[in-house]
């Protein structure tokens, strides 16, 4: 997760998974074996969660960082672990 | 999930899913809050988790249930479980 | 995941999870390093998460197969889904 | 999540875990069916998840934030989002 975290990036990953979807729609109508299929599934979820990691790290760099400043963090830091907790449920 | 699990059911979901991913970018660009963003990717992992979980269960109604019938079950069995094993990962 | 899925080998794993739960206790009285309890804490997770797939696979090759060749296979292979979707919840 | 997060509310959560666990092995002892062992590690991981929040939670609210202070902020949010891709895997 090296560079700029910029949305032209997740915008690209955002597109490679719609393909994905895609791609399992298409095992489907082909009448691939099941473990294929769930295998193509696997990796778009795992992609999201990729999305997902990038735009916390985003978000901890500039709004985070800039609430800590302000004297906000503890709100903004609840409010991401909240998040993330509804993320892993 | 109730009723016959059909490729029509699955398929519609998942294009509920490259919906959902889509709207993902669209909010990106919109520069929508970042928890917010994560929010929606939340929603599409669950209907991506929920889509696998589909699949798990018409394999196991249809192959692993034949594997059984012909003495392969456990083979088709631990095929499966090395599967969700990748997809809890 | 081979051999006979024992009891025995189930509890020695669970045995061994018992002590990386006490070994993340004992790294916050050290005051360890935050990073590396979250690591330790991923590490006994990921050792739940075996226990639950062995359990999976004896289900599918004990109750599943059994309920399967007296015609109450989708029944269990329900049941079965139900638990695998509150897993991942 | 509210209030200050102490060793002593994780400790207690962990010791709360340690008997999640044991009580998982009591119940192969005493041959419970599969679907309510697989609840009860459900209930487990859940809770070591909570722990790993309550951890990230603190880390941000003093490690984090100390170092956003010193301008080190970035590097401590790479290595969490690291910590929590682990964690997701």
């Amino acid at each position: 997760m090296e560079g700029e975290i910029t949305n032209e990036k997740i915008l690209a990953r955002l597109s490679r998974i719609e393909g994905q979807v895609r791609g399992v729609a298409r095992m489907l109508d082909d009448g691939r074996y099941c473990i294929d299929v769930i295998e193509q599934i696997t990796a778009a979820r795992r992609a999201l969660e990729k999305v997902a990691l990038l735009i916390v790290q985003r978000h901890m760099n500039h709004c985070v960082k800039n609430a800590m400043a302000e004297g906000r963090g503890e709100e903004l830091t609840e409010e991401l672990v909240g998040s993330l907790d509804k993320f892993l449920r």
